[in-house]
């Protein structure tokens, strides 16, 4: 095990934890309803959005306890939007990580009030944080998360099965539906240091926004060539469902090309943070390489 | 016409005018997701929550302009809450407010999304807005509409079809139901204007709390007796459904006694703010006394 491995199972384990903490207990009232977000939360995710926060929040010297809220936050808002996508109106979806998916386990209303009430949890826990930035926090993961950002973003998917999209219609509908989630996760930890070093914010932005693309098209690259054991799911659902891929639209060989070149300039915008942005680098690794 | 009426009609249009200036105009990307928020948002509600901003405000002395982004806040939550309820897996509701609900003008799958971007809009407004206290506003919203809140309602109602509720735990339901968000519509106006005289924050809560609770046992009474016409949907329905509601509890004649004895708490809360409260004693009277 590398030290890295190391230092990501410790952070995969803190969030692991903060989040455990910071949902609800299953108790009356709608003791069921919280047992269907607890249940869709803590099932084993990869935490990828936490730990680009608690990484963003190290290459910056602020405490891991600071960041706990931000990390939480997104990856509750991620857990809702997998539990919306998963329901039969959207992807229906039955296996989520390996287990039923939310509405199989329980029921589809109860699948639904746990995706909004997630949401709303997530902003009450930024909105209590700390910070003396957390109005600005609590707005742009709002920003990231509506009808600009990912909400957007799930509509075009929907919108686009069966379609051929072109090259940048693909990386538009990308951007929004994973990329700019996981440019939030890096740019609330950002706010919570400011003011940063000149030039900082912006690198960390590009950062983000590179390496949110990388993890959507490596997203795709697996589900083309994945193996079920390891992915939790059905690989080549999304070719499948006539969803345009990175792998259908440019072959998987080109995809691969790309994930890899945007994770050369994630590398790149790290360069005004020095050695401070060591952890950030080898995460941006992690996420090209990966094989879940 | 009364003043009453009068002011209402300024307010509701005011509301009218400042949602449709919030929410996102008709444009790529996502233009059905957004024609779909403006569908559900516009359609001509009492905006009954808008107006408890609006006039906790006036009591309050702050110009209108600042209470905006609160009153467009709660009622966007409360068009996302509606959205939702109407899904076939939820409600099931073809018609809301006399016209075709969301995801019957459009699909499910949009209905979902529109709904989820106008909680995110939400709360984005709010931790947008100007006043000072506007992460502790973001957290009150949240709160309000969580797991412990809306949601936690809307899940303890559908658990509730076909079994008897004692009064006690009816009353429980409809004040995280429906109470909460009117409840927090009142408070958010009132961090508006902190620090308040002493007493005053716990009259407008406690305000807030018994017109929140006397307004849906009056929509209860009105889906056993109100006309199809003026409610803008099919009356009977809740009852035809096997929903626990005050008058099938209570009977009629009780529930509407329960509300009328509300309204009179409520009067009895605002004591403390004098000449001040008669604008949310008039609402408190018409929140009683409406028939749609």
């Amino acid at each position: 095990m590398t030290a890295f491995d190391d230092t990501l199972q410790r952070l995969q384990a803190r969030a692991e934890q903060a989040l455990a903490a910071c949902l609800p207990p299953v108790a009356p009232p709608a003791a069921r309803l919280k047992e269907a977000m607890r249940y869709a939360a803590l099932n084993g995710g990869k935490r990828v959005r936490a730990c680009l926060v608690y990484a963003t929040g190290t290459a910056l010297g602020i405490p891991l306890d600071r960041l706990d809220p931000a990390a939480c936050a997104v990856e509750l808002v991620h857990t809702y939007s997998l539990i919306h996508d998963d329901l039969p109106c959207m992807d229906d979806d039955d296996l989520r990580r390996g287990k039923p998916s939310c509405h199989r386990a329980f029921d589809e209303a109860t699948a639904l009030l746990a995706g909004d009430a997630l949401q709303a949890l997530a902003f009450e826990i930024l909105a209590r944080c700390e910070s003396a930035r957390r109005a600005r926090m609590t707005e742009r993961l709002a920003e990231a998360i509506g009808a600009q950002g990912m909400a957007a973003g799930q509509a075009i998917d929907l919108a686009a099965v069966g379609r051929t999209l072109s090259e940048g219609e693909l990386e538009d509908m990308h951007r929004r539906k994973t990329g700019a989630l996981i440019q939030a996760a890096v740019m609330l930890a950002a706010e919570s240091a400011e003011p940063l070093p000149a030039g900082w914010a912006a690198a960390l932005s590009e950062y983000g926004a590179h390496v949110g693309l990388a993890f959507q098209i490596i997203d795709d690259v697996l589900d083309e060539e994945g193996e079920a054991r390891t992915l939790g799911k059905t690989p080549g659902v999304d070719r499948a469902r006539g969803k345009p891929t990175y792998p259908s639209v440019l072959g998987l060989p080109a995809a691969k090309q790309r994930a890899r070149s945007l994770r050369d300039r994630a590398l790149e915008s790290l360069s005004p943070l020095g050695d401070n942005g060591r952890l950030l680098a080898d995460l941006a690794r992690y996420i090209v390489e990966r094989s879940q």
